[in-house]
């Protein structure tokens, strides 16, 4: 299976079903969901699991749907999240500390929360050497080193859209193959390098339809 | 047209046309796109643009595509931002402090943003009376005067998660008919509410795919 032909809105889909089966969270052997079930907690059709699922292998039984334990293992190994990954923040900001602050509480309270805060990078020298809570502030000249010595493999950048690009090509330069952006900015990133952004203005616009 | 029929995928994917169409921003009166060319922007089909549009009117020209002010105007009309719309946020902490600059920063930037922050509420006691930049602090028991009387029509929840639920019930109080949420928990809301659930753990496994 080559990851790069999967569209997009599959793999969001995939996340979205991963996270219904984590909230349903069992130890049950024979506790089964349908595609049907499925399909209605995430908000598309049977069908449409069915096909999303059949990209990645054949995980279901017909008239008994899937074992939901069974294909929360074959998601999270499917979505890489069998594993623990590190994650650094450029831009320790007030969302940059906000989103630190989440990660470092989501992974105390969830022992299977795959994302591990591991470190956070500021240009503003007034900040390197300080912490928030456990996580060490680096200056923005140490990400390469930092990224490779602390694991990271997926960085969210929060620095101001005018020093967003920077921060991408430092992360990338440190081998850093997945980033979200929080900076109101496009960002350029080599093909290899999976980006998303998140767009509070975005969904400001959808829920706006509804007013 | 009745907005609770129109599936939330083809919502999001109108915000996303929108976008697209407003970063073109033109006043030239003959510059078109086809739904070849908004489609590869927005990173779905043409055939899936034509009929995402055709839900809501005839908007293009056989083989010469859309007028791109004209169809500006007509989404802006259709996802209700062509008018400004009054936004508060519940919880004053780093997240909503974040939110509230970046909301100010980017009307300010922007004439054309049509999301305006109005105000802040917090139940800390500590907060209530200071302020964000322009904008006032208000308390928790103030939500639903202060909607009332700031108008506003959208709120953003930056609670706790232990909190979220009473500050969307408060909001529902008020009248409010779009909330955004940020808080890491489902939260119950009439079905005349729009609830969208910002949810960074989630595009953290979309991008965990591609490592």
């Amino acid at each position: 299976m080559r990851k790069r032909k999967i569209p997009q809105v599959v793999v969001e889909r995939m996340a979205v079903y991963l996270r219904i089966l984590n909230e349903m969270d069992t130890d049950e052997p024979d506790r089964y969901i349908s595609s049907q079930d499925l399909g209605d907690l995430a908000g598309v059709g049977a069908a449409q699991v069915r096909k999303d699922l059949a990209l990645f292998g054949e995980f279901g039984k017909q008239g008994v749907g899937y074992q939901v334990r069974l294909l929360q293992d074959e998601l999270k190994r499917i979505m890489n999240v069998d594993r623990p990954i590190n994650v650094g923040i450029i831009g320790v900001g007030e969302l940059g500390t906000a989103l630190a602050r989440y990660n470092l509480r989501r992974s105390a309270d969830d022992k299977a929360y795959p994302f591990r805060m591991a470190a956070l990078f500021d240009n503003n020298p007034a900040k390197t050497g300080r912490r928030v809570e456990s996580l060490e502030i680096f200056s923005a000249e140490e990400v390469v080193d930092k990224v490779k010595e602390y694991r990271i493999k997926l960085m969210m950048i929060t620095v101001p859209a005018s020093a967003a690009q920077t921060a991408t090509d430092l992360s990338i330069k440190a081998g850093i193959k997945a980033i979200l952006n929080f900076a109101p900015v496009k960002l350029i990133v080599p093909p290899q390098v999976k980006l998303l952004q998140s767009d509070v203005s975005l969904q400001l616009h959808h829920l706006a339809f509804y007013l």
